[in-house]
């Protein structure tokens, strides 16, 4: 350590991100990448950069990306501010929005990033656990984002990740709107994942963001646009939320000016995606069943991963933990959490028919 | 406002970055672009980026970018952080080395960020003024820093912008070892400019950084490596100060795969770079000698910009002010400092020679 560190991160442990294996020939399905390439108008995009556009600085705000957005979204373009990953939003939702000591909740399990980066900024974070299926209670979360315990306070910020990781399970919007109503300080609904839910089920923020101004809904292109290399995210919120961040505290030039025209191009291809979006969901069900036969309990996931419980080893041991072990030395990567919720499971990302079949084929004997 | 924002935020004013005009027949000389375009390398690498990268996580630290910087400046990788445009850097520097209510110095003028990072993370932020000619006197600048005077405290952080802006003005090597020497803190020799430097000056701070664990250099790829779009920078410094910004406060991906290639192949082709920063030191002594011939007092400069101090009108009002708006009408875009001290000077960017020709042109006439 050096004696340069400030005082308040002497005992903070930073965010260890999933592996990013560089071999190509590894099935990687860790960090919930799209199994499908970006749209070909992405990559139509990025053979038309001008290199003199590259000389100079980019569009501050990715002005043209965010009418692309708010196009596609039916809000208006200071609705949006685009950040370089969703991290930076959610950073920036630390940064803009909540003073040292403040108190911000979430779910337990929860995306693992939100209590480093609370920590990084002096926040006090806390979780209220979800059910044994991983179920949210509007009610009991409502009262402990408000603080209603004794010696409690209330939340400045509240984060839920939905449809939620690890486990894959969607809060419907009639949930996520009541605890907006119901809280006073600001909902983030991460929504990393909310392109491969099920349309069937007409699930959509937009409304209640056009009518509170307390809910902030972070979208991804990582996941759901093939895009992961590329670290573009945007916010959907309030325009005074929107630009408390774009003006106050985020980088001058967040996002990069090939960045800005590729995501605008991916965004606006919805077909393309869309696409790629069902056809996960064609995975998602059979991977569902595949591994329920194998004797897994199979949580239902709106996601484009599943969260699948393994029966313990004889001994009591995680047989979870043997099989991730097993499945990398097949040059199989998925994502185990060493947590005591979690000991027992693999989060495995859906992947391309084959790449599922071969994950099938190596659990199989491990199972039987 | 809206009712979220915290309340250390409730009076800082945000950074205002250059115009960024969008229209490609502006003489574009007011944020300090290399008039050049990005090496023919880096264009290759452009057409070379495979789409599949795309799709996964890029490696969280631009491991191969980092290689090839520390073989250019014949230091080890883990000598080098990258970061989204050296902007980050400067963020993460009082992120990761300074408390709410530290004192972090730095030279009036200098790089108009300083305060504004400095204010949005709670930190008390003051200036030694340099002298009429935007000299700095180390030994008084290390007391500064030191806290010497009577009711002050030593500096967390000093930040020296060398080649200074907006004057560009080199401070010397020794100069600036000698306040890192003496200095208990952390001093960032931001850099942005220095690869305009004349080379037969032999200046470099490299020596510096391997003998000292307090010295952090600042370097960007927007201007020296005309790549202002692409939103690239990194650190130089001691293993221990880079480990603590890569592994705590830095975003877990901050840079792209796209930019970490184009910015790998720029820096690699440091013949092209040096072609283009040698066509600008020629196009400086030319601008010098014109601007010099019209009455302007011209500040010697080892960066890709001049300060001109203009005579004021007849009725002491600015010229410079008059100047600005008329180069502006005619398609020109220079920078104006609406401060006390430079309230008569115009900053203008080295352009090509055409560039530089049209600006004497234009201001001929204005200064008769």
């Amino acid at each position: 350590m050096s004696r340069f560190l400030r005082q308040t991160l002497r005992d903070v442990k930073g965010y260890v991100p999933g592996e990013q294996p560089e071999r190509a020939d590894i099935i990687k399905l860790n960090t919930n990448e799209n199994p499908y390439p970006p749209s070909p108008k992405a990559r139509e995009a990025l053979a038309a950069v001008d290199p003199e556009t590259l000389r100079r600085y980019p569009n501050p705000t990715a002005r043209s990306f965010r009418e692309a957005a708010a196009e596609v979204h039916g809000v208006g373009p200071d609705n949006i501010i685009a950040t370089n990953g969703g991290d930076e939003l959610l950073r920036l939702v630390f940064a803009t929005f909540a003073d040292a000591g403040d108190r911000i909740v979430s779910t337990d399990p929860t995306y693992s990033l939100y209590p480093v980066l609370a920590s990084l900024e002096g926040l006090r974070f806390e979780a209220l656990a979800l059910d044994d299926h991983y179920g949210l209670d509007p009610q009991a979360f409502l009262r402990f984002a408000c603080g209603a315990e004794p010696g409690s306070v209330p939340a400045k910020v509240a984060l839920i990740v939905s449809p939620h990781a690890p486990s894959g399970k969607l809060f419907t919007a009639a949930q996520l709107t009541g605890i907006a109503e119901g809280f006073p300080g600001l909902l983030v609904v991460d929504e990393a994942y909310v392109d491969f839910v099920d349309p069937a089920l007409g699930h959509s923020l937009l409304a209640c963001v056009q009518s509170l101004p307390n809910v902030l809904l972070l979208r991804s292109l990582s996941k759901g646009y093939g895009l992961a290399g590329l670290r573009f995210g945007y916010g959907i919120g309030h325009p005074d939320l929107i630009a408390e961040m774009t003006g106050l505290t985020k980088d001058s030039y967040n996002t990069d000016v090939i960045a800005q025209a590729l995501a605008e191009a991916a965004l606006r291809d919805q077909h393309y995606a869309a696409d790629t979006w069902q056809r996960v969901r064609s995975e998602r069900d059979r991977m569902h069943a595949e591994l329920t036969a194998l004797g897994c309990a199979v949580y239902p996931s709106q996601t484009n991963f599943l969260l699948a419980e393994l029966p313990p080893l004889a001994d009591g041991s995680s047989r979870a933990a043997a099989a991730y072990a097993a499945l990398k030395q097949a040059g199989i990567l998925v994502r185990y959490f060493d947590t005591p919720r979690l000991a027992h499971a693999l989060r495995i990302t859906l992947g391309t028919p084959a790449q599922n079949t071969a994950v099938i084929a190596k659990l199989t004997p491990l199972l039987r």
